[in-house]
């Protein structure tokens, strides 16, 4: 607890140098316990940053001390293990590339397990199989511990902006606590169900997300080969049935909306190869729940393709690009 | 010409019996030169309907004389070919089921072009090849005529309503003449391009709608399998990157929307063939360009396979039923 | 050792009752150590028959004892569980419906890892995930015993005229004295390779079968409406490039061949389920290794789909059958 | 005639000089009534030089007159158009690219039929739609002539050799006239049925290839990287059920086979471009005849997509590499 108080003070002094937090009062601050946070990657470090804002210690820890920098200079504590932060915080929130990770973090050699108090409540927002989510819980529970998983809809932009969407499983009574620090990092949180049913709902959506952007991607590209002007093609299929978020909001073809990957070379955005593992979370839950998910397996492909095609790090409406043949082949 | 004369007066007795009219003037019909219509199946009978409403004098025809009634009821002439129609009306709406009955209403021996006066205006609604359509534009226009084809978007619901929306493709200079028409019998007209951009966009917005419907049923689907509730899966997807017209407007699962076909054992609606045949259109353009469609692809094959499943009458949202593994299976 | 020595007697004694065993010598019984066999079902039953035919002393156990029935009445020794198997025979075979169960019986609380002996062979030819099979051999050679994955290709017919083809991957020096075994049982053995290497062969052989066999289904599908006969279609198939295993040996069009699947009404031959479940193995380890199988992926999902449209227990060449479009429809 | 017999003179004295003819008596070259030939590609032109081989004097064109060269050298008389070819020989075969050329070689201006002598046999060994062929047997019915589809199985090193397959559709009572000429350029003629079935069991045949291959690449592919030595995959195939061509004759994995396009980085061999010709043919035969292809139009849709990311050109094994992710990717 001396240490955490020392760390709060340092994290207070710091604040006045590096950030602005007027709007802050010092009292608020006072009030907060701290939140670990395990996992400073792209998404996991704005994310951190903004409990930070909204007034809460951070302890935090990564696999990679160098991503901790950032966060240490905004006043954040770092510690050198999982297990250390679940001794110093009893809310702590995991950001991790994939499932091994996961079990790594949570059930490894200094795994939070290893140390978690009771009463702790872990949230998971990585995307993982729904299936090691009910693995991770049950472990915590015999720890006296309380998993929640917590996947995210919304990338980099989001996360730094505290506009992610939070896809929330895990025992009802919990959510409210969950929910606090949850909507400090995104503008929405939705409880979808027992555990393991946020992770089912974030790879629901981005199959359906996937089918939808390849499909618009062969529709444009079908379109403009039968004479449709890119712009008009897309106006008409937003004002009827083919309507969807990758027509109208995140259009896959150059020239038709500004202000997305596609009109930025296919830079930035969700990397195909971030796709194409969501894309296998989906196959392997519906290949174990039987489930037939024809165009979600194809579309699964389609993206495993591009990976070893050279697409593997542009933006997933790339597919337009891939799929389309060129002059004179 | 009297004989035209003598029709619209019959029309005006008729109409004073079997529908109100009290909104239109005499004046206005008077003014009105008579439309043909070729073709009165569930489609065209309403869009005829909302001709004789606005105040137009019909010249119509059909394969099975017997679907005329209605409109002879409503004051419509009715005559015995296209080819009388021709003779009869300088502006002419069709709207049939498939490529061979629009060569034949056209080229064939009692066809349109057999007696088309110079200057006639021929617009066809029916959803055919667009290869198809340029040639009947072609033909059109070596005896005179002008030739568009505006396939429509709004099933019989629309057509009733005149909520349906155009997609026009042929000569700019005379977009506006059919224009005039087309308003009378649906909300939206969207002018395309050459000649077959109508027909184009339409078959682009029917793929891209059956690869939605068909990765929403396999989304929820799953969703459903990994513990989801459905309503709460779909609000999910409707505010996040899955969102589309199968999901938000058009639910195929049953419960979670009303109104729609998923709520009425996919009665009505839009039939899975008639799904199937859009798609063998796309398909076949797609072929013909050298255009890979690998998604379109698959759902016509799905929708070929559902209709001899005993699907083929059924609402095409009815995949999610097809798809659905069932309890003790 | 006295109990394995009385059972042993009591198989002698049976024989003499229940089979044709004139040709064995009773020396060479003698000299054959007992062999343990778990999983007593359709394939299990004939193929631990033949290695009673062949002078072996058989353990067996199964999880409904109902199965051992007949096994005993040959004069195998009953037991209660795979540890106490693994008490009484150095010499292992396991034949599972899948990796869950083989999960169970190696290393259960009453698994055989539970009482293994130093340097016992375990061969396990259940088809499996081969992830499943390199974790047992692990958990095998902490105990000191050696596991080697054998599954097989061919159906029961094979099974009870030992003529099945194993498919083995383990350590090489190992590799003999399971093939001793292994031939008593089929005709054929393989060494494929370090362990697991034996269920990717065997995985790879049955997406590829798969893959032909709905391949074979369209083509004579589409053939037959296009106006070809059957046989001759076959015929021309057969000695051109489209030749394979489903359209020579077990053409799924009724009328083609006699003794197949397809002649007695898709009844008997391997059953869609099954072929479903190893496509599922396939696609998953496929997702595993990020390989793209876009034509096996959608075999997984066809055969998915008539698992619950009614096709489950029908042979996997049934697919014929579900593909084709009825008359009248 | 007397222009036919002076290039029949012609003919014998250059064939002294360019080919060895030992074998060919002068007296049966003298009661072989001339053979026309339209269409000199990679295909065409050693057909026409198997004919000549075989005693009979060649009348060809070509749209390409210096295609014709090399035959002239031979001694085949070279005239400017089809309908030139018809005036001067009563059996005239044609090899052509694609449906379209078909058409203009037989309906076009100075196509066949404009001059074609009544009785002719007019064999078409192109690949094309049945559709298409059956137009053509009509229109040359209408002028007195026979027409028969007789396209061929086997590239441009079989039509060198003379070992072709033919699949031969028409009317029956012709066949014989036909295989006479059939077997100097092939091993094997196979009757197949009423016109348009020779084109439509060589599609039928060539969709299954398609399939074959691509399956034969993911598996392959699929087994490498769960550690299998290819050379001992393709040997398990080949001897249980995932047997097909592509694995025990084309192999599409370098290293496995000799003597195929896979050991020679996929030069020579059968185009993906033509597979995908050929493709494109059987997804249109399937849509007009509502035939499901699931499998048939995904092979379709890979090839198609290979074309346009530079495979254009290369063997249609090389889908191996294509599917295949690359190290570091």
């Amino acid at each position: 607890m001396a240490a955490l108080f020392r760390g709060s003070r340092i994290l207070i002094l710091r604040w006045n140098k590096h950030v602005d937090f007027s709007h802050v009062s010092v009292r608020s601050l006072a009030s907060k316990t701290p939140v670990g946070f395990i996992g400073l990657g792209n998404m996991g470090s704005p994310m951190a940053k903004n409990l930070i804002k909204n007034g809460y210690p951070v302890i935090a820890t990564d696999a990679f001390p160098e991503s901790c920098k950032e966060l240490l200079d905004l006043g954040a504590q770092v510690v050198d293990s999982p297990a250390q932060v679940a001794e110093r915080a009893d809310r702590i929130i995991t950001m991790l590339p994939s499932s091994p990770n996961v079990i790594e973090v949570y059930t490894g050699p200094n795994g939070i397990l290893k140390k978690v108090k009771k009463g702790t409540l872990l949230v998971d927002s990585s995307t993982i199989d729904p299936a090691v989510a009910k693995e991770m819980a049950v472990a915590a529970e015999k720890m006296g511990a309380v998993y929640m998983d917590a996947p995210v809809s919304g990338g980099v932009g989001a996360a730094s902006l505290a506009k992610l969407t939070f896809m929330v499983g895990g025992v009802e009574q919990e959510y409210h606590a969950a929910q606090e620090l949850l909507t400090c990092m995104g503008a929405n949180a939705v409880y979808c169900g027992q555990v393991g049913t946020g992770q089912a709902a974030k790879i629901c959506n981005n199959m359906l997300l996937a089918i939808g952007m390849i499909g618009t991607a062969e529709t444009m590209n079908l379109g403009i080969r039968l004479g449709l002007d890119p712009k008009l093609l897309s106006k008409v299929l937003n004002m009827s049935s083919g309507r969807c978020w990758s027509s109208d909001t995140y259009n896959p073809v150059p020239g038709v909306m500004d202000g997305v990957p596609s009109a930025n070379n296919y830079q930035g955005g969700f990397g195909t190869t971030l796709m194409a593992k969501d894309l296998g979370l989906a196959q392997n839950t519906a290949s174990d729940t039987k489930t037939a998910v024809p165009l979600g397996s194809l579309a699964h492909q389609i993206y495993r393709v591009m990976c070893s095609r050279g697409y593997a790090n542009k933006d997933f409406s790339s597919v337009f690009q891939f799929l389309r043949e060129e002059e004179g082949q």
